[in-house]
């Protein structure tokens, strides 16, 4: 099924980027008729990983400009050098089947490990590269910023520092001095049609990140055995209505 | 770093066959010296998706028996034709590489979905199948044995329709007489070296999986982000039990 409503992407003079992460096959069908881009991922339940080829495939053969999050396993960002071996064949491969970009992020003993994300960005070979919310979790998220400047990465995937972009309208505005311009901060985790506009208000941040989602029962006997009390499932009216408030700040056409 | 310590597999004659269920880099290097075979998949803690194709390759340059898991999303097993063309993907992509089989299951409305099912089989085109734990969900486990008998599948992986192989002892029992040879039946699920004297003593199963991993504290500042309390990570002084339990039912050598 191939759903393309190219009338509800971003219109070409807005300020705003709209990114959706996408963790299922139906959310990146449906997430290509809403937003700029999508981060493709796999379990968003334990924070994402590394999608699957069948996922990446997926996501090319619909067209839509996909970011493909890097991370071997859940857990912590530190990467041994098995991690960054696998990595990178799932990077090269992201690139062969044309994908735009990578989200990736390392961490070691409360800092980035510039030398795993230099392997990665090198085995990127020019695709668009984000850093993900490992800066959430670094002891100096300022000095990130400059690291992340550094290595060449396009934007910075943050929370500002807390549990959620809503809690942490104080870090995303810290960031965003810091970066100056030389780097886009995008606020993720937790963003929804909800706190958006509080974000649009009290923040200069024009790229936001959101899954979309929202958890729904699954049948009592997947409980009984332990296979889980409920399915994230992607919302497309929910994605519709962060696109229609993101929208809604387009300036007034000169003339009128 | 290549962990090979072939003394520790299960010798040649044994009855018993035990498979790892490993999900990072680290788990899967250090089963090729324990197991004699890997499940490989990601994310455990949404009960397994596909992996990502770096992990597959990695696999594959170990040379340790690899069948790899497909599932597209966490949640239920009901997959869309979106869903059966990722898995689709993924499975040649497995076969591609010379992994060894594949792992997977899919219920509509409380019973096996053997379309969907027929379907992934065709594109696995001779790799051995395991029936997963999805047997434990449907409302007629036996009926579930003959259907998977009718697919060529090889095994089945289940914990007796309870949470736990070791509370599914009743269950795996009724399974085992139930597939009376045709096909074999493989406990999983909460599979440890405390509980496997039990399954070894009380049903006939010569088949275990398991995943010889703990959950272990990860930094503060993942916990204050929201970014998880723990990271799971292989055990192999567990796989090492698990493989000595194993060893110590062999039959006598004839003749002593």
């Amino acid at each position: 099924m191939l759903l393309r409503w190219p009338w509800q992407t971003m219109p070409q003079n807005s300020p705003y980027t709209f990114e959706i992460c996408a963790e299922s096959p139906a959310a990146i069908a449906a997430s290509a008729a809403f937003a700029d881009r999508i981060e493709l991922c796999g379990a968003l339940d334990v924070g994402g990983v590394t999608p699957d080829i069948g996922m990446m495939e997926f996501a090319a053969s619909l067209g839509v400009e996909t970011h493909v999050l890097i991370r071997t396993r859940s857990g912590d960002f530190t990467m041994s050098s098995d991690d960054i071996t696998v990595a990178i064949h799932s990077i090269r491969t992201a690139r062969e089947l044309g994908l735009k970009g990578i989200v990736i992020g390392a961490e070691r003993n409360g800092a980035l490990d510039r030398k795993a994300m230099d392997a990665m960005i090198r085995a990127a070979d020019g695709l668009d590269v984000t850093l993900h919310r490992v800066v959430d979790v670094v002891d100096d998220p300022e000095a990130a910023v400059d690291i992340a400047v550094d290595l060449g990465a396009t934007r910075i995937l943050t929370s500002g520092g807390t549990r959620s972009a809503e809690q942490g309208i104080e870090g995303l505005n810290r960031l965003h001095a810091k970066a100056a311009g030389r780097i886009e901060i995008m606020a993720g985790s937790g963003v929804n049609s909800a706190n958006l506009p509080l974000l649009m208000e009290n923040t200069p941040i024009t790229a936001f990140h959101a899954s979309c989602s929202q958890q729904t029962p699954l049948g009592t006997r997947y409980a009984e055995v332990g296979l889980g009390q409920t399915k994230r499932e992607f919302d497309p009216l929910e994605a519709e209505k962060i696109a229609s408030i993101l929208r809604a700040k387009l300036p007034e056409p000169a003339g009128q």
